[in-house]
């Protein structure tokens, strides 16, 4: 081999093997993942188009649609994650100069408005006080005024910990021939949702939430309706990587080569899916219900209120008003670096205002809750 | 909880936990991993946020720097498969109506041409049968006949397993203010490659080639010219997860939240590159070059003849011309299901024509090559 040129080694860090702390992760996620679903990831990587690893995929659309509670033949893992879900919602739905009407009480339905102005779309907002919900009437107002080719809405904001009842929301989308898209993000898993029931056509999700899982790959379902909408477009998806017209063919039966899966990541979803069903959905819902109540208990004994009206919170995620007089971040910090218990801050409207604390597939546990409010007790002011 | 529907358990599976076969993976990728980079898969995730990771992160861009030979600050890992990463590229440099010029001679040229399209580019192409490279004065006429804003090339084709010479390219692009766009894919870590020296702006790859990594967490990099260009853009990035003026804020000083990272995967490309470190650019260079040159001497005392010429042959990726008569579909089969080992199968212009044979990253070693001459020998015809 000639080789001219002088390798600079500069960049050539001397590294010992990886150290990482053992944290107990109680923020808006990533959470911990159940020690079978890591130990899956520990195992060799097999080809995308290996027999065992399209039967693998056919597991995991299956165990989707149990979750999801949805009978779409597409529904498939995203290769990235909870935002590249998102985002694959957003560029097969969309085309230049459709109507986009979202719904916004919260970041992710802002970052939504920013996606779909990327792809072209008539972007039209209704909007709450983060923290609350759109009920019916607003939303059918909303609906008359803009007639949206697509309403997204989030059905669990995780910035604010505000849960969307979607119940009837698809009634209303009907008279205009509107689709609905959801962000399940911080729901799957962990807080009831009947995708099919309630007419649901676009939602997408994330591994590392109520699924247990690692992140980076990611759940995402269209509706027949929605896959209609899609093979009538003028224009190609404007995204390669997310291309629901390709990917549908390696999901699907002809099996054509698209990318390279993150393998690994697969074996892991599978893993945390399968756990999830032999538990049983309704059962996973209860036991995030019944522990987020045993957490909210156990802060309002310390003096702390919830930011969000009872009804309306999500079992999967609290935001915690953090008190007049205290500084938040250095709660956090210290909750961090003595207890290795990770919260969340605030975001946007909420930054400084709150804390943020998931209870999360493996992690809504009633230990998990002891272990954040015994670290409280002794780092909140007395 | 209120819950009036009743849940569908038609998706729920009840399956055992994952058993995957142990294969030897020689197509064209992925390939196995070192069992030290599965291991640092099995740990705990820690949040996108904590310091821990922040830390990691900044190794992982040193190590990116080294294993590349650039001083690029914006060198980062994109949370997707390589796929992710060239469309990265793509979306980042190409502003609608750019002039962009693809040399075409396999299947990822062609996967340029339809990305860059995508994104609204001006797409022109150069194009040469499959398994052949472009020389300078070609790409010199092409250059002053299409004046692009933007030159992408192949460096490493996987389709073909040929390897397109770059030195002197930037120079000739010099002289149109042509951005010089590099498909690294399947030459990162295995084959010499010296972004700076050569002039690269803009480059991606993948992490489960040459690094011996997993798929799903991709490197790229762009010049500070690059990175200008983007600064300057009229019209927002046309894709929100790879948009680098996001992204380079939370790879750099900011921090700034965008998406929440493939955690473990990051853990993992850590540590291939802290072991590509280890052993060093050079030596990896020529460990391939070395097991390489050991298969085909191999290949061709069973009688079987390489595709491409050998100036152009890659190192880490071989396309074996398929004898007459031989169903290359079965004997890949046979290799799969009898002996444990992938091969790939051609693609394109060459799909029954070649087997491709990959021998990368931690893969690459004599023991891969003696087990897939010993399982050939068998399954040839005599």
């Amino acid at each position: 081999m000639t080789q001219t040129i002088s390798i600079n080694d500069s960049g050539r860090l001397q590294l010992t093997p990886l150290e990482i702390p053992s944290r107990l992760l109680l923020g808006p996620g990533p959470s911990n993942a159940h020690p079978a679903v890591l130990q899956a990831m520990n195992t060799s990587p097999v080809g995308h188009l290996d027999p065992a690893f399209l039967a693998l995929m056919d597991e995991i659309q299956s165990l989707l649609r149990y979750v999801w509670q949805t009978e779409n033949p597409l529904t498939i893992a995203v290769s990235g994650t909870g935002t590249a879900a998102m985002e694959a919602t957003i560029a097969n739905a969309v085309e230049p100069g459709d109507v986009v009407l979202i719904g916004v009480a919260g970041y992710f339905g802002n970052r939504l408005v920013d996606m779909a102005g990327r792809y072209g779309a008539d972007v039209r907002t209704i909007t709450k006080p983060w923290g609350q919900v759109f009920n019916l009437d607003e939303l059918q107002t909303a609906l008359k005024t803009h007639r949206p080719t697509i309403l997204a809405l989030v059905h669990a904001e995780t910035s604010t910990g505000a849960r969307q009842p979607l119940e009837g929301v698809a009634d209303l989308c009907d008279e205009f021939g509107t689709l609905l898209l959801v962000d399940s993000v911080t729901s799957l898993g962990g807080v009831p949702l009947f995708l099919d029931a309630w007419g649901v056509d676009l939602a997408y999700s994330c591994s590392q939430k109520g699924l247990g899982c690692p992140p980076g790959a990611s759940p995402f379902t269209m509706s027949p309706r929605a896959v209609e909408k899609l093979q009538q477009r003028q224009t190609k998806v404007a995204n390669w990587y997310l291309d629901m017209l390709l990917l549908g063919k390696y999901w699907g039966a002809e099996r054509t080569y698209h990318h390279t899966a993150p393998i690994n990541l697969y074996y892991a979803l599978r893993e945390a899916l399968r756990l999830l069903a032999e538990e049983g959905l309704a059962n996973s819902w209860q036991r995030h219900q019944k522990n987020v109540e045993y957490l909210w208990e156990g802060l309002e004994s310390l003096g702390l209120s919830m930011h969000v009206e009872q009804e309306y919170r999500l079992p999967t995620l609290t935001t915690v008003c953090i008190p007049t007089g205290v500084d938040g971040k250095a709660i956090a910090r210290q909750l961090l670096n003595e207890y290795n218990i990770e919260i969340g801050g605030g975001l946007g409207e909420l930054a400084g205002l709150v804390w943020r604390v998931g209870l999360m597939g493996f992690n809504s546990r009633k230990e998990s809750v002891d272990q954040l409010l015994a670290a409280l007790r002794q780092v909140l002011p007395k």
